[in-house]
């Protein structure tokens, strides 16, 4: 029996359990030049929120009553195709499901499968540390906001699958970096990974805590701003710029499931310090991903940066596990485990 | 007797007659090297409400009861300086005053005076369209935002110095404009002058008037925003970008006097239409006004652009026309003739 996790309705502000159904159908049987991958590891993502609202954006929105899709690895168990035979593993997007019959070709729109490369790391990196969040974060920070060496960088969501791999790079490259997460105990991991500061948004409000920070350390201001949740801290960002200080804007989880318009007092910082904003996706550096691979494996090979996971068992958690990133459930990637 | 204005007290909101004193004082003599400049003309512009606020930004807040400074243009009618003989006219840094004795070195974080070159254009354009506010919009426009011919501009406060100037410039270059102006006339105005569509920001919300404008013209959405004021025009272009739109922030001037929240409600388009946001000042361009001038001047000369001045008579109404910026009192650059 195959089952796949489908809207069953769009949510309304944060998902519940109930906007969410489980298909099941029996096993397809694999044809000429296909296989049968049975996934191990799914990943769940804050942008994937965005494709359950019913609107044009950079990707189609999921369709009620169809699986949904996204990063998975699998194992592949059954094959009529000579490139990928039985026993070989894939990264592909064919997630939210146990198991999915291919082809090896790319879906419309979508990646084709990926054999994983033997670089000794446990196979759930490569939706992380590896993937899309660990691409994410490595391209934002060096490509977008081109972050150098003595900087100091400000990371919203540090403890999170792409801040925490910001914070990590940040370190590696010899950059001053101050992270946010949520509290206590996530900020310290943050720490622990090697943030010179982490500001606790749960213990009060952000700007005055990132201005503390910031003269603790001796420093002006903030040279690069990673944003990842918008809102509060995008406007604290904003507030204690340096000069010419670049943001990459990668997402703004605070405002995902609330479209209410955000307060902001310090736009006009903008002006003055020629602060340069710029939004990104993963997709637009797909020819970079191989120099991407190549420098974080030298990174996490060094021990300099270390891959993280939250994971919830069985298929039947991927909502629980989707819905815990709006709480903050997750420390580094969230994942399930199948 | 020499006359100047200074700031009697810090303004509180929008700037009132009473936060301003003229000084008087006998005419002092002109040293060795010095020669004394009668002002002619004096700019007044938005910026300079940022400089009565007590709080550091990229220039230095005016003293009390010092005089202000600001772009002026005037005729040497004393000299002991052979670069500076007496009918020479220059473009200066010491407005807000009927004369002024200088010695043709730059003041500190200040500049020279310029002489005039001879192009044939009347001399209060060099404080517009070939001073401050035309190379703010030239600069923006081609070297921040990197607009291009067959693109679609957006530009608030098109009545304005710069904003007028955007529109023609963008014109000439052969892109299609869509200006924000207050009040039927300005708009008619600015659609003189080439705009493709204005909206009349008095007239209702700003977002569906644009959206109507870009559908009148076919277009799917905005590829330029040049933004002079900030808050519900900001917004609005955010809503309407096409992928991979620039926006070169120029000024806000909604929010100089009143600095409540911004309400944003779009922001989350730059992530996923890729926006680049960047915030510019006119100084940083100093080399490049020579490459400016010349290109500027052959527009002019070739009658694609025209300068239009709204002009206060007489020292006295210096405050007047500075405080008419905030409720649109100028068509095309605000100037106080002496």
């Amino acid at each position: 029996m195959a089952r796949a996790w489908a809207l069953k309705s769009r949510p309304e502000g944060t998902p519940v359990a109930d906007n969410f159904q489980l298909l099941e159908s029996p096993d397809a049987p694999i044809g000429d030049g296909e296989f049968r991958i049975s996934n191990s590891w799914l990943s769940v993502d804050p942008y994937m929120r965005g494709r359950m609202n019913d609107v044009k954006s950079y990707a189609p929105p999921f369709g009620i009553g169809e699986p949904m899709t996204g990063g998975a690895v699998g194992e592949v168990t059954e094959s009529n195709n000579a490139e990928y035979p039985v026993g070989c593993k894939v990264l592909h997007m064919e997630g939210w499901r146990d198991n999915v019959v291919a082809d090896g070709k790319a879906p419309e729109g979508g990646m084709q499968p990926v054999k994983l490369p033997e670089l000794g790391v446990p196979d759930q990196h490569w939706l992380s540390i590896l993937g899309m969040p660990g691409g994410t974060a490595w391209f934002g920070l060096l490509k977008v906001a081109h972050a150098k060496e003595g900087e100091v960088v400000f990371v919203s969501a540090a403890a999170g699958a792409v801040g925490s791999t910001v914070t990590q790079i940040a370190k590696a490259k010899g950059m001053t970096v101050i992270g946010s997460a949520g509290g206590a105990e996530k900020c310290a991991w943050v720490k622990e990974i090697g943030a010179d500061a982490c500001i606790d948004y749960k213990a009060g409000p952000v700007l005055p805590q990132l201005r503390g920070a910031l003269n603790e350390l001796g420093k002006t201001g903030v040279d690069v701003y990673f944003d990842n949740v918008g809102g509060e801290h995008f406007d604290a960002a904003l507030a204690c710029s340096n000069e010419r200080a670049r943001f990459a804007i990668c997402g703004m989880i605070d405002v995902y499931n609330d479209q209410k318009p955000q307060s902001m007092q310090y736009l006009t910082m903008i002006i003055g310090l020629r602060i340069k904003i710029e939004g990104f996706l993963y997709p637009d550096f797909a020819a970079q991903v191989p120099e991407f691979n190549a420098d974080m494996a030298k990174m996490i090979q060094a021990g300099q940066i270390q891959g993280r996971e939250t994971a919830m068992e069985t298929l039947e958690k991927a909502p629980d596990a989707f819905i815990g990133l709006f709480s903050g459930a997750n420390t580094g990637k969230m994942l399930v485990k199948l």
